[in-house]
């Protein structure tokens, strides 16, 4: 637990000021909508230590890459996504001194972030330097409803003596981001204009050419006789992803006079049953365990609010709407974290948009297999993007973390067997999965001393190796691959002949060759194994590695990402995230439980999990086999990641991707839910000292309400 | 052959201005005498392409490094050699027009280099815009005699009518370097001071607080009769690394006065004479092949300007003082390549203080292994550096490219071999190679699977293979580096005792259990091999990669690093630069000459040479086995390297370490000599077309003439 947050079941409560824990609360409390997002900044000026970020999702810019030594093949860019305009500005000045936390002198400080009603809310008795006392009232949220809209509500009252207090509204577009390269700024003015009573301003992204504009109309309200004075403003933010530029000021304004029309209470209402909605599709309940609680909402309440599936160009930043870090942009985890919880929480069609997105960019996948010399329509995935193209530039990631091309893949096969909707496997996933499989069948070589296949030169998804051979959930994965592109293919081909002809012309596919050849890869692929413990494993040679476990390591050293040197951490045999368990976590049904068992002991002994993706995996696997113990050991540190701050960086923003795992941990791990055939099949296994689980998930359009008590289990 | 440039025993000449050779023939004219040199840039204006380049051995700035994405174990800055004030320069002024051969129409162009004698002389009839011709000559050197002077004589005639010509000496200190990382100036001004027939100034590096004086005595004499005015520079040029900071300007004045005293023909006449002296030492005379011919002298050249020994601080940078490129800091081609050739053509004292250099850097090399987690005194010398500490941050390279240290000590044995000083081993020698041997017994691992010591995640010399497992070239020079520290600890416990106490004091040196330990690993390492085509392997597993041969490319992907995505790079078997060879080479007796020649014909077949140190040690194994056809092609492309441009990168500099490797091929590989129980040992085996061979070397303070001729050998 971490002492600075209160436990509560609905909320995250702050109850003391402390600038040393400004940027934490910063992240902690963002808010957002799917479309757009807006760390928990101060409205007022705020002069301490802080991260301002506020996001508007699909906005980005390609800032110029910093590496040492060009490699070919290397991105041209590196895509971040944009701190863009400072929309909830109040400048709050009292008889010529501005108001700012940092310093004035706290006396009372109250902030809650309420995950039932998605609402920021803050309230404060400060006294300014020169002695005014004053209560502060300041109310937030993006609307789920209206997509374009922010709202703040901010309260002010003189608690001594008669000062003047005058509230400026304003839009601080002239921002930049902490993480740009070079310290350039990349936002050109369009165009600013002001009222009384309103102002706008327009900003266009250097080189990307993405518009936005900001319009705030504000109301002033003064009740006299309390000696408060409220101000209200409705903010209007549009951008040319939705809008033609032309349009964009006029559209802003729309947004922004019709909430004024509307009134903050009727939008706050309106926004909460949206919320209230969401809820009561996909709430989790536990009980007797009030951490556990918290944990899992603050999870699915930032999941809810990071993506909406409303707008298939749109993904789930690592970070979300919290922060720069990772550039904001896709990532493998959005396919091996995210679909399930979206599948479940919020309905195929959200989980759907996720699929669409990486079809849409199915033709700079293709390019970017072909700037590495694959050929024949061949497509790898970019590790990182925001359009389609790859932006990250590390050679050891870029080019050989080549599993997320798999996770592509199985993300489609999850789906359909989640929703039965085998129509999408025929107008959009079969040409996916062909242009897959062609890159594992023109990666893998021949060995002629092995007499097999293998695969040279990856990094799987324990980034503690690199550039290793035949890592075994590569190698594993890629086969899959092969046998599901051709298993899809084929019931195409029967199912959609029309559709399939039509890509079998569009990508000159040759049947006989190459379904022969994604066979043989698949039949005579080399498994790294260890014969005398009977496990998989990780890569080659990793038995040369001297076999030291996690519980043998001085805890001074750890996390070993911070303490050791890298060339140490590659050459030990410490693991930073699943990688044989995330294989048999995926393909559960292809291994019987006792390999599952011993493959689990090996590997979570030398597992440190200094990814946040990581002790999800683990926490389902060690629920499945019964050891219910460590499963809820991993799910703690999975749930409260960052409200305890684990890994003591939740300044720089939330682990977004990672909370879809959390959710994992309870439906799958504790509840064990399982599609089979069609059908969803559940065995729970509950922490011992919990009273409780109930939950809710979408399944083929229906709400599946699961509650287990001590005395059983109901559907 | 090189069109552009012609054929000469003795010169590198020019007869053509292209302003797209400009930058190539900057490289290849440069001129420097040990302490500081300078491209060839003109002394005139120039606004075409150019790289300007003078450059202060020792004088480095420590630049703010550029990653993506930090890895623990990366040093902080990345040293860089720096551009400095521009000297030469002499500003022409003909009737208010500036000469500058950009805009001017060139009629005559000649240049050469005049490697016999040290000067660098140019001579041009040129038309200016407004139709004035002139008429320049030209001449420059830096003293090998006064190391801190550098002359110009700059001479012009107009041609046609009374044209007003005005020549304005200056120094430009404001310049940078092109590689600067962000475009930063390196230098601040310190004093600037100026009188009708001087000028100076005295500029400070930031950070590393280096200053440097440059001081110009200029004198003008007019020839009043034949039109023509000739300027002479005398520039003296002062450190901080050898002078108080508040003595500089004034001992650079002294330098330029004194040179004005003794005037340019006496001058010029004492630098060539020390020039010619150098020749007597160390020429290579070839017989009946004028490329070959100028192809060694043009490397004796540079070698010899570029490192004379007289300081122990400076060293040998891959592109000496002729460029930017790889920050003009120390590599392990200093060990590999340079030593051998400055132990035979410079004397024993030379070689020495390239050894010096790394003693005194030891402490260093310490901390370095400290900071990726090494103990008790192992010393791991960075793979890039200027003052002893790590300044390269590619993680493959500055932490897994650790075969640097087995060279380090490597040169050592090479250099008491040579020599017989056997006094170095005792006062310097036994220290390092304890300090290195230290590292290789932390660094390896026990492989229970094995039971075998591993050396896991290395990169070795061939650079196009990252991170792989027992790299046979790395594995054998570590298990000699055990042996022969031990060796030479023990010849030093006998011999000099009070020394040798005083080491295992200063070391906390434990005989008992670390020799049993080194000679543990010496006698139970493990050497990847592959019995069915009995040969050793560059590393575990690399006959899993698909075996292509390099005359099977198509020529249109090579080079391949042109061409190829690093992934595939890596993936492939080809190889850059001679790996498991280059241990064959250092060790060639401990093998048999059918091994050698089997692993010569494997190897050679893989190897696409892209490292310019690479056909070299081919080269000489060639000649060993008795291939000279192949030998003789691999030595062309060696030796005329930067004249002809095989890498199409000569604009950016010469590759000065690699010259080193063309004079071995020559004198260890056609000449075939040997050192074997004290006494030089010849072998020769001649290219068919040469007519003969002779060369001197010095060998324990005698310079020995070897001249190979049809009829036979005398010595």
């Amino acid at each position: 637990m971490n002492p600075h947050f209160q436990t509560h079941p609905w909320k995250v409560i702050e109850t003391r000021f402390d600038p040393a824990r400004v940027k934490a609360a910063e992240s902690l409390f963002s808010i957002g909508n799917g479309i757009m997002g807006q760390r928990a900044n101060f409205e007022e000026t705020y002069t301490g230590e802080s991260l301002q970020g506020s996001y508007i999702g699909g906005v980005y810019y390609p800032d110029k890459t910093r590496v040492g030594w060009w490699k070919n093949g290397y991105p041209d860019y590196y895509a971040k996504v944009l701190n863009s305009a400072f929309w909830i500005g109040v400048e709050v000045n009292i008889n010529g001194e501005l108001l700012d936390l940092y310093t004035a002198k706290v006396l009372d400080f109250y902030r809650e972030l309420d995950m039932r009603r998605g609402l920021l809310i803050r309230r404060f008795r400060a006294v300014l330097p020169h002695g005014t006392e004053v209560e502060v009232e300041a109310t937030r949220f993006v609307s789920m409803v209206r997509t374009e809209l922010g709202v703040v509500r901010y309260r002010i009252k003189v608690l001594n003596g008669n000062a003047q207090v005058e509230l400026r509204p304003y839009i601080d577009a002239d921002v930049k981001n902490e993480d740009a390269h070079y310290g350039e700024k990349f936002w050109d003015l369009v165009e600013e204009s002001a009222t009384p009573s309103s102002h706008y301003v327009t900003m266009e992204t250097k080189k990307t050419r993405f518009s936005v504009c900001w319009f705030s109309q504000h109301e002033l309200v003064e009740a006299s006789q309390e000696d408060a004075v409220t101000l209200y403003k409705y903010v209007g933010i549009t951008s040319s992803l939705n809008h033609k530029p032309k349009d964009l000021a006029q559209a802003a304004r729309e947004v922004a006079t019709t909430g004024q029309k509307l009134g903050f209470d009727a939008l706050r209402d309106e926004h909460s049953r949206a919320w209230e909605e969401k809820w009561a599709q996909c709430d989790v309940e536990i009980g007797g365990d009030d951490e556990a609680q918290q944990g899992i909402r603050f999870c699915i309440f930032h999941l809810l609010q990071t993506y909406t599936g409303k707008d298939a160009r749109l993904n789930v930043g690592p970070k979300g709407f919290t922060g720069e870090k990772y550039g904001g942009s896709t990532y493998w985890d959005t396919e091996a974290y995210c679909i399930p919880f979206y599948l479940a929480t919020a309905g195929g069609k959200v989980a759907r948009s996720l699929l669409q997105y990486r079809y849409n960019q199915l033709p700079q996948a293709i390019e970017n297999a072909q700037k590495l010399g694959f050929t024949r329509g061949a497509a790898l995935y970019p590790m990182v993007t925001m359009n389609g193209e790859e932006c990250h530039n590390e050679w050891e990631i870029t080019f050989e973390e080549i599993h997320r091309n798999g996770a592509i893949a199985y993300a489609i096969y999850n789906y359909v067997r989640y929703t039965g909707d085998q129509d999408y496997l025929a107008a959009y996933g079969v040409e996916v999965l062909l242009a897959i499989a062609r890159f594992w069948a023109q990666r893998v070589s021949r060995s002629e001393a092995r007499q097999k296949y293998v695969m040279l030169g990856v990094t799987g998804p324990n980034e503690y190796e690199n550039n290793v051979n035949n890592n075994w959930y590569t190698n594993y994965i890629a086969c899959w691959c092969l046998r599901y592109a051709k298993e899809s293919m084929e019931w195409a081909k029967e199912m959609h002949p029309w559709r399939y002809s039509n890509i079998i012309d569009k990508t000159g596919f040759d049947e006989a060759v190459e379904w022969a050849q994604w066979m043989d890869i698949a039949e005579n692929m080399h498994f790294p194994k260890d014969d005398g413990q009977q496990i998989f494993l990780q890569q080659d040679g990793y038995m040369d590695k001297e076999q030291i476990l996690v519980k043998d390591l001085d805890p001074d050293q750890r996390p070993l990402n911070q303490k050791w040197s890298w060339d140490r951490i590659l050459r030990s045999c410490f693991i930073k995230q699943a990688d044989v368990l995330q294989g048999l976590y995926f393909f559960e049904d292809d291994f019987d439980m006792d390999t599952i068992r011993r493959n689990f002991y090996f590997y979570e002994a030398r597992t440190v999990h200094e990814s946040s993706l990581s002790p999800c995996v683990h926490a389902i696997l060690a629920a499945k086999i019964g050891d219910i113990d460590k499963a809820y050991e991993l799910y703690l540190r999975t749930s409260r990641l960052d409200l305890d701050d684990y890994n003591k960086e939740v300044d720089e923003g939330l682990h977004i991707t990672s909370m879809a795992g959390s959710w994992m941990v309870v439906v799958q791990g504790f509840a064990g839910m399982r599609v089979q055939d069609g059908q969803l099949t559940f065995a729970p296994k509950l922490p011992k000292h919990w009273t409780g689980l109930s939950f809710k998930v979408n399944f083929r359009g229906k709400i599946v309400c699961v509650n287990r008590q001590t005395e059983g289990t109901t559907v």
